[in-house]
């Protein structure tokens, strides 16, 4: 199973931060608006085992989602698996009909609208996402697929990037993490 | 949901009841192979709760297929929802691994042969499968869709057919539960 190594940051000013993004030759994907369906597990607490489970639909594409629990402090590094599901919204509800008949409950949505680009940074092709997420306000993304062994290369290539943008205020925590957190201040 | 009303019965010699569907009037609609992949649930015991979740390849296609607990002594009426996932073997390694990785454990593989008809019966289209089973033998399945209101009135209809059919020996159990009691034997 590939690994994502990934990092997170708020922004302050995304049009800034778009507008470096072009300086340093990145190429933008275009923007697509994610829903996400979080569920909990019937037995284990996601929220303690740092794990996640969601269908995402992105325009009428369907996908299934799980993440594992996060391998390191620093970078958002996990085990990732996601796969295609049949399109359309009626097909949306039947996948979440059959996760509720085997226990899981529909926990929370992410809505967000995401901008992506593609960079090539040191040898490299990093994808990076500008998010603006219903209720949080602005993040941007930067992520890197490694295998086992490429782990360990892919994070200095991730902080360095990070650096060049002025990035500080990393965020460990998930959108639905965040969610959550706004909701029981 | 819908629901499925379905008897399940042994047979003794599988072309004499080929014949006699044919001349009910039974279409035959081909031969399939079926190779379904069971799992348990990582915190109820399916074989307690009698349910059942498994991944279907038929040929290319392939589906993930919930089965409620049986709701009626006689026939095998449940809560199914059967839908389709992307084509192939690869894909389908990777949504048992999405399953393992949520804790659910392969339990059995089903592989069999299923000779499909329609029968028009008593102003009714009743689906019927002639199984070929690997390690158990040959088996005819009798099954109605209906909706809630419907499943009063699809009962008497499969009975009638069995009855024409002179099959009696009626069979509750799952394939799946056949294997495993010819494994505990």
């Amino acid at each position: 199973m590939p690994y994502e190594v990934e990092q997170k940051f708020r922004v302050a000013d995304s049009a800034a931060i778009a507008r470096r993004l072009r300086e340093l030759g990145a190429q933008e994907a275009g923007a697509i608006e994610q829903l996400d369906h979080y569920f909990n597990h019937p037995s284990r607490d996601f929220a303690h085992t740092d794990e996640a489970l969601r269908l995402r639909q992105v325009g009428q594409s369907n996908f299934i989602t799980y993440k594992g629990p996060k391998l390191d402090a620093t970078t958002k590094t996990r085990r990732e698996l996601e796969l295609p599901l049949s399109p359309g919204s009626d097909a949306l509800a039947q996948y979440a009909e059959l996760l509720t008949a085997l226990g899981f409950r529909p926990v929370a949505q992410v809505h967000k609208t995401r901008r992506r680009y593609h960079l090539a940074w040191q040898g490299r092709e990093i994808e990076i996402a500008l998010d603006n997420v219903s209720g949080l306000g602005d993040f941007i993304e930067l992520e890197l697929s490694a295998d086992e062994d490429g782990l360990e290369l892919a994070k200095p290539a991730i902080a360095s990037l990070a650096a060049t943008l002025g990035l500080t205020q990393s965020e460990r925590r998930s959108y639905l993490e965040l969610l959550f957190a706004k909701a029981h201040v």
